[in-house]
């Protein structure tokens, strides 16, 4: 079956409000492998929101509603839907007595436009709402489902986890979707397709997602329609050859970056620091994201000025007067001298420009060199990021996690 | 005009990813004057993605799309618009050389599937796209106008900023809504809105809303439906009774907390350096967003591990035996001795426990000691926040600038 979400208020068509409840009903329906096609916001306007629910019956089973079940003139879920599907709303006197008993609770009368959240569909379904006083509805129509939820976060979740979702249950066959993720860096997107695309295009019963962020790309395989055993079999055929196509570029099934680096850390009882010049401190914030990076992340010093990668990163004066602050030379030398100064197993250092300001021919904006040093030796790597200042230190901060990482994995550059 | 606004891709019909980029639209067009009147979040199904398109344009003048821009497949945005208006896509060299320019820039050859992007409409506008490889396209058709914009929010911002807002502003009516915003720190929203509350309901005919963030509240007053100058002579006597009321708490009207410290160190021709504990490096990473931050943020340590409390940060090693490293003493001997060590101005200092694990009863899970010192002395201030670990870290960093903007305006504490 295929279903819809149609969050109704005219505040969430407004830069302050966001829908989050479709979020919520999406993940609870992927469980029974339902997938959300569509979903539409719409504000507080009759026509529109007729016109919009017979669009969503004209190509969907399932149709979720949330908002627009309130007492006010302008809630106009329950007579929009009445109108479109042609059937009448019913008084129901029992569910009245339920929101005034709740009125009466609070040691207050019930006002008198409340009524209007008393009325039903004959022949469907109303779920009691222990959080606010809309009632949530449930109508039928020709093999369509409408469900009618309140607005506010904590009145919908439990009504859809407490009814929907054990009606649902039933109603549908029962069904698993299956998932895999791998969790990518340090190639762009059209290279990660480019090379995945010709893998999973011999799998049509596993849909492939590629999605990409800065520094890092995700690609996802679910499995729907399949035998539980066959479609693990096949799920992990495929991402099987996917991770030996692509390799250590592939950093994780789940982890985030600065978790995987952590565990490697801990599991080969290495500590880091981090020597940060264009960063400011991004490297230390990731790594300390991780509760309990405290047993492998020592701290180390921000050298943003030329001073400071002299005094606390301990770079001789020459290496920065012969090869400039943004150097091979530089980023060693700190790596080398923020292990030694922070007693740590490993240095980490970075040095660039992220711009705007700054850059010459020799020497653009988006050039960085990222340093790293264990007892034995020092080096660094050359880098070139495109993008604003924003996008440059992202990158940088991503890349030198994951030169850490490649490190701690040994692995070749 | 009536504007609608698509997102476009799967990954927006998952529980995992949340359009956002219709939020920013929304809130610019509102300065227009376009109110948007229906959003719809639509995955990688060309047919679905061009019955909602036909749609939209059968309701409203200015469509906005977003996303399936990118170069794979399953990026479907361009095809569906063509196929909808019946208008087909031309090739264009200038474009493709563009992107072509921007893997060279990288040190990479540009994937061949990347010339799905340098396809256009034949009378249409291209837009230019420094932070990806996907240019943004417009068509006009029929009295409507299509714009095509990237989905990445870093893309489509400046895209949006850059191009479309002007040729829109030319487009539409002089409007006359006009803005005012006041930014609030180190007061919660209820305690705000308990002070403005009274002050704007006297201005009926000015809409203001209050907005939280963590570590931050936002007021903003819209006026329309005045003539310009009475509008302007209302909020400007409105917004200075707030300012009055709420006093230093306002940090600014439209800067960001580390661009007014920034400016203030920059008046005084001081410097700052931070020793961070808890917050690993935020500090220094939010100082050195701001491009020229370099004339006023030398640099600092970060001190996570107690031995770097001694060594880079010069805590003498009896306080934090006494009093332990989350303590006022330690704070106070921490931003004297990164201050110091720096050759700083001032030193900003942070130590406190940022959770899940670590707190005890006596020092609890989100409690934070702030240190500041200049040339005359050293103190500190304890703060305990609420919230999971990201929370209490971002609440850290905001108000350790805080302190240091306050110190700056020699404001009482």
């Amino acid at each position: 079956m295929k279903a819809e979400i149609i969050a109704v208020g005219s505040e969430l068509l407004t830069h302050e409000r966001q829908d989050t409840n479709s979020l919520f009903i999406s993940e609870k329906l992927f469980t029974l492998g339902v997938k959300v096609q569509l979903k539409t916001i719409a504000g507080d306007d009759r026509k529109l929101l007729c016109d919009v629910l017979r669009q969503a019956l004209a190509r969907s089973e399932l149709i979720f509603l949330t908002g627009g079940l309130g007492p006010t003139e302008d809630d106009l879920t329950r007579d929009a839907v009445a109108e479109v599907l042609g059937r009448p709303l019913v008084f129901d006197g029992k569910v009245l007595d339920g929101i005034a008993s709740k009125f009466r609770a609070s040691g207050m009368s019930m006002p008198e436009i409340n009524r209007r959240q008393a009325f039903r569909f004959e022949d469907g379904d109303v779920y009691d709402n222990p959080n606010g006083t809309a009632p949530g509805l449930h109508v039928q129509d020709r093999g369509r489902h409408v469900f009618l939820l309140p607005g506010p976060p904590r009145e919908m979740r439990p009504m859809l986890e407490n009814h929907l979702l054990p009606y649902l249950r039933k109603l549908l066959p029962p069904t698993r979707i299956l998932h895999r993720r791998l969790k990518i860096t340090g190639l762009s997107e059209s290279r990660v397709d480019s090379i995945a695309a010709p893998l999973y295009r011999g799998y049509p019963e596993i849909a492939t997602t590629i999605l990409a962020a800065p520094g890092e790309i995700l690609l996802d395989f679910f499995a729907q329609g399949l035998g539980e055993n066959e479609a693990n079999a096949k799920l992990d055929e495929l991402v099987g050859t996917v991770r030996e196509a692509l390799g250590v570029a592939i950093y994780s099934c789940a982890e985030t970056l600065e978790e995987v680096v952590g565990r490697l850390l801990v599991e080969q009882a290495k500590t880091v620091a981090v020597a940060e010049s264009c960063t400011g401190g991004s490297i230390g914030e990731r790594l300390t994201r991780v509760a309990g990076s405290s047993r492998y992340f020592v701290g180390g010093v921000i050298s943003y000025s030329n001073e400071l990668k002299q005094s606390l990163a301990q770079v001789p004066v020459r290496l920065l007067e012969q090869h400039g602050a943004v150097s091979a030379e530089v980023a060693e030398a700190m790596a080398a001298g923020v292990r030694k100064s922070c007693g740590a197993s490993i240095g980490l250092a970075v040095t660039g420009i992220a711009g705007p300001g700054g850059g010459t021919v020799e020497k653009p904006v988006g050039l960085v060199f990222i340093g790293l040093a264990d007892e034995n030796a020092s080096r660094a790597e050359r880098f070139q990021f495109r993008g604003d200042r924003e996008i440059i230190r992202l990158r940088t901060t991503q890349t030198a996690l994951d030169v850490l990482r490649r490190k701690l994995l040994q692995a070749p550059d």
